[in-house]
């Protein structure tokens, strides 16, 4: 790695890397060679992004260190203002280049780096600022990915089709989607679920879904009823997996 | 692991591993972990699914042991002809519940092993004929992910979503999906290229789609004038990403 200190006026190297669901052992090889030697280890911070879990996920990596790294916080406040992202934007792009001046840094996410994570946002602002910005990209095991290992039934093969869409599309697209592919990966639904059960219900897909919650942390929760979950007050980190060209998966 | 050898009417467990793209670096810790030790290794054999490239991937694994697998090869043969497969299936449900009597076998795969992976008809078959088979998916980086790291613009953010489509569908449904997701990876491009041009072009995507071929080999290529490719002959390992919600991603 270029910029570890020894020439200031070089900056380092931006790792965006994905650590997979939050279990050590689905880091990628280069993700934990990257994190053994980083001098500078970047933290999103916010209530429901998960930011610990990353953590927890390079936790034995870090601990295998001689020299911890430096550690920095990015705040990714949970708000649509426009104002207080911008001053968030521009907060975190300012901690983010003072610590590229110094050398290396590694931004951690949960899953993969590209995939629904904060760090596209921050990239997009601190290409802005810093145009010659050095990047590189590790991407990691998405959470649909483990979702479905931990099934054990294939999620596409062949010529089937998949869509990954969040829950909060309106109803009429959900259907057609739900029409037009033979897997489909429903995120965020916890805010949306009855909504989501009775499209599911009258299309006659409850027996084909399964509901996975909080995979890789002890509180990790695989439901294949999914008409019992009606009632329940669901995680934030939580997804459905439609699957229509199976048999009924609650074999 | 169980299953060593030790009490051989006791099967062993089928490990069903995704590799990742092919480079060595993208093996999860887990996966990496299981081939260091497993006593058998099956890998997938046929013209073009890319097994080689499996084998590959996990070459370093391999090498680092101080007694090598016992490798297997499972044949997929490259038709739709029933008898054909049929024959195949059992053959290869054969072999493996041979091979489990003497412990443990890692089944690899490039990518994700749930994802458009031979895995998936393989387990179809061994479950019925072996309903009691333990099995233990390990899952991997998928292409589209590699690719759109080598891209560094993420794939979906916030609210967007992503649809995976085999380019063989038909045009109506693939034009459909086209307008409903916001990013869109197009797969097994390489016979139908010119008719995915056309409909690109229509929809004014040219300039929002990147191609990506032969990822993690000396083959490697990546083209963001599209239009380029019209003439050519495409290899089998190819894919398109459409992301309609960027700038024109030719920066």
């Amino acid at each position: 790695m270029k910029g570890n200190g020894a020439d200031r006026s070089v900056p380092g190297t931006l790792y965006g890397i994905g650590v997979g669901p939050g279990d050590p052992d689905l880091l990628t090889v280069r993700a934990a060679r990257i994190l053994s030697v980083v001098p500078t280890l970047a933290v999103p911070k916010s209530v429901s992004d998960g930011s610990s879990l990353a953590l927890e996920a390079v936790r034995e990596t870090l601990e295998s260190r001689t020299t911890p790294p430096k550690t920095i916080e990015l705040v990714f406040p949970m708000t649509k203002d426009p104002a207080i992202l911008e001053t968030a934007r521009s907060e975190n792009a300012r901690v983010l280049s003072e610590a590229l001046l110094q050398g290396d840094v590694a931004f951690i996410s949960l899953g993969d780096i590209f995939f629904y994570s904060t760090f596209g946002n921050l990239l997009d602002g601190l290409r802005r600022q810093i145009p010659e910005i050095s990047v590189r990209i590790v991407p990691g095991i998405t959470s649909f990915s483990v979702a479905s290992a931990l099934t054990g039934l294939p999620l596409v093969q062949g010529s089937e089709s998949l869509a990954v869409v969040p829950a909060t599309y309106g109803a009429e697209t959900l259907e057609q989607i739900l029409d037009t592919h033979d897997s489909v990966v429903l995120m965020k639904i916890h805010r949306v679920y009855p909504a989501i059960l009775k499209i599911l219900e009258r299309k006659g897909l409850c027996d084909r879904t399964i509901y996975l919650a909080e995979i890789g942390t002890p509180r990790q929760e695989i439901v294949t009823d999914i008409r019992t979950l009606k009632d329940r007050t669901l995680p934030y980190m939580s997804l459905l997996l439609v699957r229509k060209n199976l048999r009924a998966v609650r074999a």
